[in-house]
């Protein structure tokens, strides 16, 4: 099997780990050396937020700088920008939205911000650029225009996606769903939500979604589920690889550190899902994770190294998953791949169909088991490297 | 203000409270009883799966009886149909799925029932047929291909709307989504799911949604946000109203017994979101909802009148919160409507948008208040009948 | 009907709005002139952590400052001290846990902590002393032994009470629960864990609970529930009212902005549930809440208003629902009071009760209805002002 | 490690498949073969409802020959009674609750049920009884006195408690907590609600739990603390093993097919968490699962030996744990062992500790990292069967 490509946002590994209750745990760490030290324990590329490398208020010039030290970096250790984005949301003046804040000048001001940034973006070779609506939304029923919301939500992807194409920027943009914190509830929730309002964009082929492990399953939606559907619409542009413990707060915890049979299902469908066994997903398996705010410096490493170790050991319980000659033969027992017969025969009509109804028993066929157990335990007992 | 149209599942009146842990509490009711009862009530229209009036595995003969049966309750009682659906979820042929079961053979059959059944509701007048699919899921993430779940989901799709514009019937079909339960995780969990998987569809506009109040609580999403974003797609097509207190198993409880400041929003929403305050969903008020399995046959059908009576309710207060100049001045301190505004002015390019970076005072901006609390509570007062 | 003795939290008036996506929208207030503003706003009250009041690592010299000031300004303003508590939460030095951190010199410290401020708040007239075990738990099931966890909770809680009953203090202890956030799962998650733990202690006479509305909401359960079981156990020591709108992250909305149903129980039950319809509850009324992270300090104190507007107005809506006879006979029809009469007759033994057997018909006490739509259906009527 | 005791209930692999929304999709075991059946799969007990071997309604002369079916097999397999328990949930006269129902003569009827099984449980030799409660509670908060049905609770479980005191049974009760379902809010909903509730009976020491890890986590409880809180108040008395994927409806999956992580460190904490690596738990290892409704009956075998299984695999993979050189060196970097030493000297006085806060530096305790992302990445590779 070939090299998995992971990459990391800066944000994660410099995460200092304040929290709603609690004060900073650590340094600022300087982005600069966690594009180092990432390379160095075998990550091939990064993401950013704007203001991750280039503080909130540089000067022109201060920004220079910040930009050519990230190329540097860049340029010295061979890592890739695996995407940009924007942060529209730790300033206060993002505190009621950015593309949909009520306060239009807020709007504009947001816009600007992330045209500056995708131009940036382009500069250094990133051909994905996300977005994260995280204060697009609100606490009360009565305070947002859901639909004048969603008006000025495709108003401002319009614009953007308009930009890049002029500009001739090969650049593809990742709307980023989550249903809730920082605001009550927020527009776009699960990447279902987005995928509909990508398509009554005016460049749909240029947006797709950056589904994120715990974002859905703040949900309580199975997240390999909702990645194999994105698949299916050819719109996963990127992909946020985390873990999370249920419905409460967004963890971002280690990959595999949450729901682990759920995380074994998605490898096997990244890794094997694609025509005869190949990758379903040809970019770059990108972790967004906070390291716990109970660690230090040296446990910030240990878990980013943690991500892809994990992550590794996942791929290769999958492959013998798909090896094993009992699973092959559970797999058909539980008609798995049946599906992928079409319901009507080549060429059947309709009365075709409603006439084979007479060759049916029902309750015969609803006596026949799904043999769904004997595969669902081969699984488990693969995840747990027991066969 | 205009008399309101309800309509009524008879599967909600109609049911004899079985669930997991117990036996049915009630008798069955005779269907067309129930048609005339719920006219009584006030109802304008009832909905139907082909089970509810024709048992299933009823003779030829048997379901002419039952359709005739109906057809004159309609009749009598100038009810008209909500919309007609399809049970593919109570006989044991479907346990593992109608339209995308593994089995091809249930699928066929699955496809047939739908077939069968959209005859009817054409023949009854109906515009809109619901296609509910609980049993399309899975508990196993390895027994279920997704993709190919969504392949034969679409096939079914593309037959059935092929099927009704052959026919020329005027028949459009609404998907209704719903997360979980009786499967694991369901197909679709979500409506944003479902707007998506219907823009890949071969007739797009022939297809819209019918989410349900609880069916979306249970993911944790605001109800009134999915409905705004379903009327913004111009995709709501049909609505199930009910209760539901929080994320657990779907409750269906009477309308407005769950969350009742959402279910406010939601009235004012249906009601009042239209051009100038017109309604902005102009087809029946349909409840989907269970009588509680501690009532009696009284009970039922004073659930009936409940669920009628709070929506009614809450309609009176809606509109008085849209009356009250004191809500007018909060709206306008929380600049709800100047997310009317466009971002951009007339004719305005990113240059003349980044030009005007100059002007902006972030820090400003950012210590503005949103003025949310004040509209909030006079919302909140409203409810109460406090103003 | 008495005036209700409304109390805040410095605290939630003075939270500067940081979250943890979003750097502060609001100045630092003085919690002096906080203390003067709820008290022109009506409250009867104000709680604290130590570093609301005296700034983590003040000098003792500034600490008697501090404490002067807000001595001076209760004495000013006739303002009561609702509760105190410490801050085991915001340092960097209790993000592995306070009085059950691994570390034991960590412990030692939290205890030190608490120890010093249990003495200002004997001397400030607190009678109710709160401890919030935010960090006591653990993200990883690996990092912690529970067991010992709460054998050291344990030792804590006896020192403490230990030290109280020795200094002839009046005061009482009330641990708040809650499930998760900040960490991954906390000890002692809900109310009734904590009611648990209690019995276990040295002293559990001194030791009761200060249930959070949200709190037990985040894990799904019904807060009037909670409140009557720990009233029913005479453990009901202090409450924090606030509102959430379901099982997600913490939010601290207002009162009664989150279930409005629910919020009617509770007040219905804290004001009415006692013998004769007396208070069940005799504290004050202390809200725990965050004002909206998008209010300017105006927008602070209409939200500091609002929670005493709505908890009034669901008192009077409460008032009306009980005198209403129409309620009365819907009580008497679904039998609520019947629960109160013993189940056994006054000297009945197990040997008359089976031979009752025969006198009973399941199946036509089965058919008989609850009656509890008609007066749930009241209720709601009573929530909206419509009765 | 010698043999571990696995029990059954018969309600599990007897369970026909019926759901909210489907029909039986298996048919009814009889209760006989499946004590063979389980034996045969090497179970060492059952438990079972007196519904269960007895159907409701029967006869006494059809009830005895129920009765010495059951015991000839139990003698005949070598098979125990791991605990009996009373069904008070299928039939219609339970609607509305068993101990706690507002009608009495209900309440009366429950508690005879009870006794009678209890007389059969003693004479089977069971040393358990368990009482799930699954229908006290209320979907109205208007309907149910909450207070009074804890007082109906108590009654009923002194009464009981009183009767096997009497009747010199070896017989503890274990109460069965459960959020929701199918109730809308169920009494006692966790298990620490349950702990306390105990506290206040006549005879404590005669009652304890039997919680369920998908009850638990229905409320997005950690299933690992509970059982560890329940062991430190020495009241586990039983204990119900299965999977659950989240917040959602009672799904009942096979153990270990939900949260597999936490599967691990319950396993972990059961069987090694003693005293010298001990098992924490000498009782039974006892499933209470439902064989998807997906699978025929050879499914329901293949599920049951599945459950066996998964836990003895966990088991061998904790020991593995436990006995890694470099899992003891991260738990000593943890400081997991210093949780057990108490955090006061022997002999320290409040005095000396609080003079102990010189030593003391925060910000150098507060910079150290508490070492958890190793030990957790450990822990998450020994589960992957990687080291």
């Amino acid at each position: 099997m070939s090299q998995i490509q992971f990459t990391f946002g800066l944000w994660t590994v410099g995460w200092p780990a304040r929290d709603p209750f609690g004060d900073a745990t650590r340094p600022d760490l300087d982005p600069i050396e966690s594009v180092h030290k990432l390379a160095e324990l075998g990550a091939a590329g990064v993401s950013f937020h704007d203001d991750d490398v280039i503080p909130f208020g540089s000067s022109a010039a201060e920004r220079e700088r910040h930009i050519e030290r990230l190329r540097k970096a860049l340029a010295e250790t061979g890592m890739f920008v695996s995407h940009a984005t924007t942060n529209l949301f730790t300033h206060p003046v993002f505190k009621e939205g950015g593309l949909t804040a009520n306060d239009r000048s807020v709007r504009r001001f947001a816009l600007r911000k992330v045209i500056r940034n995708v131009d940036l973006a382009a500069s250094l070779g990133a051909r994905t650029y996300v977005l994260w609506g995280g204060r697009e939304g609100a606490e009360s029923d009565a305070a947002k225009d859901i639909r004048a919301a969603l008006d000025r939500y495709k108003e401002g992807m319009d614009l953007l996606t308009s930009y890049v194409i002029e500009q001739g920027y090969d650049i593809r943009f990742a709307i980023e769903p989550k249903p809730n914190e920082p605001r009550g509830d927020i527009l776009l929730p699960t990447l279902g939500h987005a995928l509909a309002f990508i398509n009554d964009l005016e460049h749909p082929e240029r947006v797709g979604v950056n589904p994120e492990t715990g974002h859905e399953q703040m949900a309580g939606l199975n997240f390999t589920h909702g990645i194999a559907q994105a698949l299916w619409h050819g719109k996963l542009f990127h992909i946020d690889l985390n873990g999370q413990r249920g419905i409460k707060y967004d963890q971002d915890l280690i990959f595999g550190h949450g729901d682990l049979l759920n995380a074994f299902s998605l490898v096997d469908l990244l890794e094997f899902g694609g025509p005869d066994g190949s990758p379903a997903w040809d970019g770059p398996r990108h972790f967004d994770y906070k390291p716990a705010r109970t660690e230090d410096v040296e446990g910030v490493w240990a878990s980013a190294a943690a991500n892809m170790k994990t992550y590794t050991l996942l791929r290769d319980r999958a492959a013998a998953f798909r090896a094993d000659p009992q699973v092959q033969e559970a797999l058909a027992n539980a008609r798995v791949n049946e599906l992928n017969t079409p319901t009507l025969g080549a060429g059947e009509t309709v009365a075709d169909l409603m006439a084979s109804d007479a060759d049916f028993d029902p309750d015969a066929a609803g006596a026949r088991g799904a043999n769904f157990v004997q595969l669902t335990q081969l699984m488990v007992e693969h995840v747990l490297g027991a066969r």
